[in-house]
């Protein structure tokens, strides 16, 4: 559950509106500086152990590092012959968007005032592992669907509103829109 | 880097064949024990960051507990009004796709007896921010583009085969293809 403190005027829903507003002013002026690349490496460690790790993104027109690199780790449960040591790719990607869904709701509402209280969410996706498997050429080897449920607790007048705000998520257009995805292999 | 001890015949990559084979079998004599449901929970913390926990998951016609709770985190970088405290949501997808990637080339690779010796990856993906931050509805607020680039470890006579397997990948399907999202809010 997050508050507003009354006496800190810019903060809506613990977002800083000073420092968003200022970000949005910038590429306003400039629209090249909202040119973002995001980065990731991966490191496969054994069976279906990986790790990723996160450490800066080009933003701005400049390299931007974390504050410190961020580790990520994917396991397979044991029907999928892992040792189930962390959460596995699709549930990553369940993550990927539940995450994205609230930050953009969250933001979002605060740039227009809106205050929220408390804001959760369920997800669960469809998949035939038919597909993975090679089972089955004609079954989708990805999500067939996903469904998000949220319950937020904000002023009644203003959930659809903030409802609509999770139209601007990035996951969540990448996922329904799609995208491309470039992949070349080189040997070592 | 992974080693294949040559005295356990039934791993390849750290994959034990053995029980990936029988969750095949299992699978292709009822097709049904191959649907499965992935889910993940999703709070909200403050401002820009928030925690998934994922407990388990639907398959083979049973619910499937993970052997612990699993909590992953996100938060967004200053420049995005965030503490950087976490990687933030379109990092996490780009984590969902190299892990997705990853497991697919190293499991595919097991079950047809291609040893992987080492691999590798790195990720960069392109967002305007123009979009995200409704500066301009005609800009994509999703990934543009992901690039993935592998180094593998392998029998040189094997890499192009083993690239191909990423094409089972769930992740990469998900997000080449797109899948559909629904998303309903309920106040409390």
């Amino acid at each position: 559950m997050a508050t507003v403190t009354a006496t800190r005027t810019h903060q809506v829903n613990g977002v800083d509106l000073d420092v968003l507003m200022e970000t949005v002013g910038v590429i306003q002026k400039d629209r090249d500086m909202g040119i973002a690349r995001f980065r990731a490496s991966n490191t496969w460690l054994n069976g279906a152990q990986n790790r990723s790790e996160v450490t800066g993104f080009y933003g701005a027109r400049q390299e931007i590092p974390h504050a410190k690199p961020f580790a990520m780790e994917a396991d397979e449960p044991p029907i999928l012959a892992g040792s189930d040591a962390a959460p596995n790719p699709v549930e990553h990607l369940l993550h990927a968007l539940a995450s994205c869904l609230t930050t953009s709701m969250v933001a979002h509402a605060a740039v227009r005032g809106l205050e929220i209280e408390a804001l959760e969410a369920e997800l669960e996706g469809d998949i035939d592992l038919n597909g993975f498997l090679g089972l089955d050429p004609n079954v989708p080897k990805g999500y067939m669907a996903i469904r998000v449920n949220y319950r937020i607790k904000a002023n009644p007048d203003d959930i659809d509103e903030i409802r609509s705000l999770a139209g601007f998520s990035p996951v969540f257009n990448t996922l329904t829109q799609g995208t491309e995805v470039e992949l070349s292999v080189e040997p070592v």
